[in-house]
């Protein structure tokens, strides 16, 4: 199996630890060209398509919180920064903090910014990251969606109760409304903002289908005994070589090692360039 | 032995593939919080500083060449490029080239832009990037000057040569002259820019001294046969608390897993909170 | 009449010089909010807008071309920048290529780059800047749009011939097939791609609504000869008005001159801040 | 005369309103290209310059209060917050004030964040923007700077009391120590940082000569009558030239107007390309 789904990648884990996973596994879904794409460099995009789309809003000057700094929110912050957006985090990771901070974000807890804040974005694969209280708190027409990786993030089924009022006012919005008028604007129910509200390009898809593509070819191929009834990491050199087939449509020109560069790096001239942990 | 250097680290693993080690031992280079803050973070700053302090070049408008996208390199051209610089990467590794295609950079091979940049600067940790095939195509005023990891990345020796003057202008600037009157600016002789003609902020020592601190008390205190004769990265839960100790002082608030987080995302409440092979 | 349109303003100044203009006019075109909110801060977000909605393009990698660097090409290289394009631009003007330089994007000559670009975009107010010659020169899927005033920048009618097939495939989107195959993706056929295929926020409809309004009801009230039959910016201390009316909307704080630093400015606390040329 | 510091200008004016003015005089220091670089671009470089080479600080995460946000205060905030700097705004007008929040900065009184920068810089053009007041409640290690245009920005004259002591700890730098034992870190007096304690490139020092010349040119060389004893602004067409005689150095190819699309603008050939008040 070639899997690539965060959902499905936790099972797999799982199953393997209850000893119950009874072929080989590739963990497709933490290569680094897969991570770098599916997560960095399409949320980067995804944020702004699938916030524009549902609600023609304009980024300049909104006060934004971003619900985690992994490789999703390290995409949004970035694409909504350069657009003019204050951005804030929150993280319970202390190495997702500090990177924050480093990249000129304030790390604050969601209560200290929940009522001052035009957009609250989720990307923690975590639940109840937004609760009633904090939605209670929020300003009027605050816009929430969830960029992570289920619909639990949101704690939607605490606007379920009598008092609110929900009024769709275009495909995937919703205004919630409380009983003094004021308003937040929920996107896709809470669901994944990036599948429901906008596109994935072409390029990705083919990141993605060719590293699970090669994941498969591996574990067939492969002779016995070289994969146990685990769950593997893709082999450098076989992410490295998804990279090498995407580079063409760039125009991009890799420089090759000589021999001696080669002999003083110990590497082989055809990869893999890189330790298995690095990222 | 809790060690950070890039050169040492080599050499550890190195005597323990040869059996040769015998002490156990801490790869602190590659923990994330050292790898982000003595590259990433710190080469970010001090590239812009030791050019300025050396050569006080505008940033804006200059064309660049940087060799090598690893850490050292994103540092280096994110800060550039946001000064204004037009920056151009060559690459070995196909991760790293997609990588510089995303950030917005073009992937090159050194001998198609060494005619046209106002500056190069090494950050591979190979030898002989630089040659001297490459230094006499350079334009006048050219500067050259390495960040990466020793003083092997120019090939200094070549322009040891009789047709060749050199000129110190100031500390750590040469003019070498050539015969019909161009000169390349080499700085620091080809060694380490930021060390020779940069500061390293306190708060980058901190990291790295904590880093280093805590990987000897770790193991100094381990119990009999945690580590053998080999090399190990730094446990997860210590290079989050490397970060959670520096927190404070960008005024930076973790948020707290709840209990019912902390069993739906299956971890611990304090940490670790990423598998190990997670950067 | 308080007009804000460019080819409006452009036909007043005609009038004018012509001794036709029969009351007097204000050139809210050119109001600094007016330029800023219509042209730069909305752009900024509209080309992302308006080329995700028609074509779904990634723009990481993307090389792109940019011909015109006011405000709007401004507005434009920015955004693409940040989302990790490549730009270069064309530009008549040197003031606004040596902005360009500095801004970190190469100025060149739209033949340099015609056949390497995967994006073409207008923006300069001019006509026949993308001809048909350079049309017949793109690569294959090249994206052909148009930011600037009007639909004369690019020559679409040189399009309309035998040899070249028309298919819409989508909604302002259309395939221009060469007889070898080469498509090249039209959008809006030449027209303003941000008014065709992305959404204005209310915001800047806001800023551009009450800059109207103000220049009417200051054309309304002024005293007898304030305005001859001549064409007039607006006066700098309304601009201010209307800025000073929308900075709530981000709880922005205005600071106070003390009565002893207004003195030592030479200007009335509650302004105009600059002279009438300052931008 | 051509004159360019922003102190001299300001003279002009007054004389010429005072009618002492006896001769015609320049505002070099308003034309478009002089105000770019002496401002935006290369304030841009020498805040980075001037903090690094005076106290080694590293901006990653810092955060920092910016004092004005006109052509100085936006070269600085740029380039912190490309380095990861938290960057909030002062400012008396509500346009300037405006851009600060299209461009992501948070606009605030200097009172509400005082007690939390690590560091403030000025750049009004005023007086007493920073006060004793402001001082006393500033965190410890606070670095204070001005980039304005003299050394009334910050009221330096307060500290100059017996109860605080002084510390000179580096050329340019004095530690201002309270009874508390808290220091506040004090550049060049107050004085201009840039001026102080960076270099001025040497491309932006042609740039000014070259006006000024110009300038000067134009002067002597003009019609009887042309000018009068006033104040004029550079002429279009040699702001022009200030800029085309610079764009090789970043090999920058101009587009040319062909005698049609010159016609359908209304242009001539050569210039000059836009209306004076254009910026």
């Amino acid at each position: 199996m070639g899997i690539s789904s965060l959902d499905k990648t936790s099972e797999l884990y799982q199953l393997s630890k209850a000893g119950k996973l009874c072929v080989p596994a590739m963990n497709v879904n933490d290569s680094v060209t897969k991570q770098k794409f599916d997560n960095l460099y399409c949320c980067r995009e995804s944020i702004l398509d699938g916030l524009k789309r549902t609600t023609d809003v304009m980024f300049g000057g909104k006060q934004v919180v971003v619900c985690g700094y992994g490789e999703v929110g390290k995409g949004c912050c970035a694409a909504l920064k350069a657009l003019g957006a204050i951005v804030y985090i929150t993280e319970i990771d202390p190495i997702c903090a500090l990177q924050a901070c480093m990249d000129g974000f304030r790390v604050v807890k969601l209560n200290e910014v929940i009522r001052q804040v035009d957009v609250v974005i989720t990307c923690t694969g975590n639940k109840n990251v937004v609760t009633r209280e904090h939605l209670d708190r929020m300003k009027n027409s605050c816009i929430v969606c969830n960029m992570g990786h289920s619909n639990t993030e949101i704690d939607v089924t605490s606007l379920r109760t009598p008092e609110l009022t929900w009024e769709r006012v275009r495909s995937q919005v919703d205004h919630v409304i409380w009983p003094d008028g004021k308003r937040v604007v929920l996107l896709a129910e809470g669901r994944l903002l990036n599948l429901s509200c906008s596109t994935v390009p072409t390029f990705v898809l083919s990141i993605t289908a060719t590293t699970q593509a090669l994941a498969l070819i591996e574990l067939y191929n492969a002779p016995e005994g070289r994969y146990k009834q685990d769950v593997y990491l893709l082999p450098k050199k076989m992410d490295e070589y998804v990279a090498s087939l995407h580079l063409p449509s760039f125009d991009a020109h890799l420089t090759e090692l000589t021999d001696d560069q080669a002999k003083y790096l110990g590497l082989n001239k055809n990869g893999p360039f890189k330790p298995n942990y690095y990222r």
